[in-house]
């Protein structure tokens, strides 16, 4: 009883007005019914250009870069990309219920000696933040209605959670679980994304319109997420033999195809994935006693699947 | 300099309406210049009768129990312990950005054999619910100014996240990170805390009054939060091997006081949590170059420290 237990724990909510659920009553369907009805159209295959495999010793982490929002930032990072530059790099800080942090460990050191860090290539060493964009009618938007305690309007624009101010037209990627951001140092452009770290607890919302978000894991979030914290302040590793190796970040779309993912992702403007959020917000089922009739944006898991089998959020 | 950033990512809030910030600008107190400058009585030691060392191979977890909101599921949690129901149970599911359960691994079973459950002993199978509690005057309340997008106020109690309804005159537990829910079957009464969750992730908020929350972890969260994540549907471990056995868990009460940690946790309504809030809603600092300006439930630390030392969140 104890796994119908976590599926229901797993996946429900109910209306808050919802009366008793009676034996007869017909449950709200299920995230695996809603998805196993979607039509082929409702989903999409990332652009391989968007797409980054990090292949680290435990398995591989697919990453969604998100050029409508942070262009410079995604061919900054092609580019660091294609001349291998985190080939060798490591996962050298993970923070309890915050994030894992990948990069030069070179570049750890509170005073880094220049001729130690690796070369950047023909990146560019600083890029304009691109901590927000204008409102485009021309970007899907998916808006939620249950509100936000940080940002006006809250919804999901092509696969991604983000943030709108009708006030001065702009929009922004919102660092909830998963999201992948763009570490820096003090000055706003120092951020080119050759240090990277992804969300692995509840969402520092604090940190959105400070920080660009490159774009989101996709695709083996636990490889970070279950990494052993750092014993130092801010989750830093005090011994290189701590530190994660990254074998190698390759673009999808410089492989071969026969050794691409067949990765896709449930389109957040279709009816299936509007119907997704509509379960969850008012769920009926014989376990809940009270729905939440409510759900916040970072509560909401965008489904992916691989070569057809979901993803396991 | 990465360090410098990690600090500033780890702590930082800025006036929405600061000024741009200017060398000669005081910068917002940072959480340790505000704990170092605590007055002793701003700290309670926890009722011994309330702490939990549950002792794994790995480490102790520290729990504290909050009698005030379930005091009937603390009763029978005290019995489970004392008669060491949970001394050979074992974590039996981690569910990425979910929850790590730990129980009997044989209630794990679909249909589980009662031959082969352990007896709860003198505790109860069924409890009360207990999912929420009526308002009380007497119970210290610390409301947050920002809102909340499930609950019409939410704030701390006792060292507890809370939320509260007015209209209803009730108040409960909210499932933030760190928080320990009561597992139970479709029945409601089935909750019994022979069956315990930690939240790992997202804080899944739309789980609050629908499980009885029998507390939360003070210390130790790592030793949850990293542990694999199971390879079944909802985290379940596939294998026995792969489960963490729980060598032994007591309540501090009944360890004489040589062997109970030295654990002290800040008062949430003292002045310097509300001044922690305020920092780290307002904070300015040379990092930030927009403030948030406002904080969530769930992003609030409650500190604790063992020994003297910071436990780091």
């Amino acid at each position: 009883m104890r796994r119908h237990l976590a599926a229901a724990i797993a996946t429900t909510l109910a209306l808050a007005t919802a009366p008793t659920f009676a034996a007869q009553d017909k449950p709200t369907p299920s995230a695996k019914e809603l998805l196993d009805a979607s039509k082929p159209s409702e989903w999409r295959t990332p652009d391989p250009d968007n797409l980054l495999y990090m292949q680290l010793p435990t398995g591989r982490v697919v990453i969604e870069l998100a050029p409508d929002f942070t262009p410079l930032h995604a061919a900054n990072i092609r580019t660091l990309v294609r001349e291998h530059y985190f080939d060798g790099t490591s996962v050298n800080r993970v923070q309890d219920n915050f994030v894992a942090q990948w990069d030069d460990p070179a570049s750890d050191d509170d005073h880094p000696d220049p001729a130690k860090l690796k070369s950047l290539g023909k990146a560019k060493k600083t890029l304009p933040p691109e901590y927000t964009r204008a409102i485009d009618a021309k970007l899907p938007w998916t808006e939620l209605p249950d509100g936000d305690v940080y940002a006006p309007e809250v919804g999901f624009s092509e696969g991604f959670a983000a943030a709108r101010d009708p006030a001065t037209s702009r929009m922004w990627l919102t660092h909830c679980y998963g999201a992948v951001g763009v570490a820096r140092d003090i000055s706003p452009d120092s951020g080119n994304g050759s240090s990277l770290y992804a969300i692995i607890g509840q969402s520092p919302r604090t940190l959105d319109r400070n920080l660009a978000i490159a774009g989101r894991v996709l695709e083996g979030m636990p490889l970070l997420s279950a990494l052993p914290r750092g014993p130092a302040p801010m989750g830093f590793y005090t011994d290189a033999k701590q530190r994660l190796p990254i074998l190698s970040v390759r673009l999808a779309s410089d492989l071969p195809p026969a050794q691409r993912a067949n990765i896709q992702v449930l389109r957040t403007d279709s009816t299936t994935f509007t119907a997704l959020i509509e379960a969850k917000r008012n769920r009926r089922d014989s376990f809940y006693t009270l729905p939440a009739g409510k759900l916040e944006l970072c509560n909401i898991d965008v489904p992916v699947r691989d070569g057809g089998k979901p993803v396991m959020p």
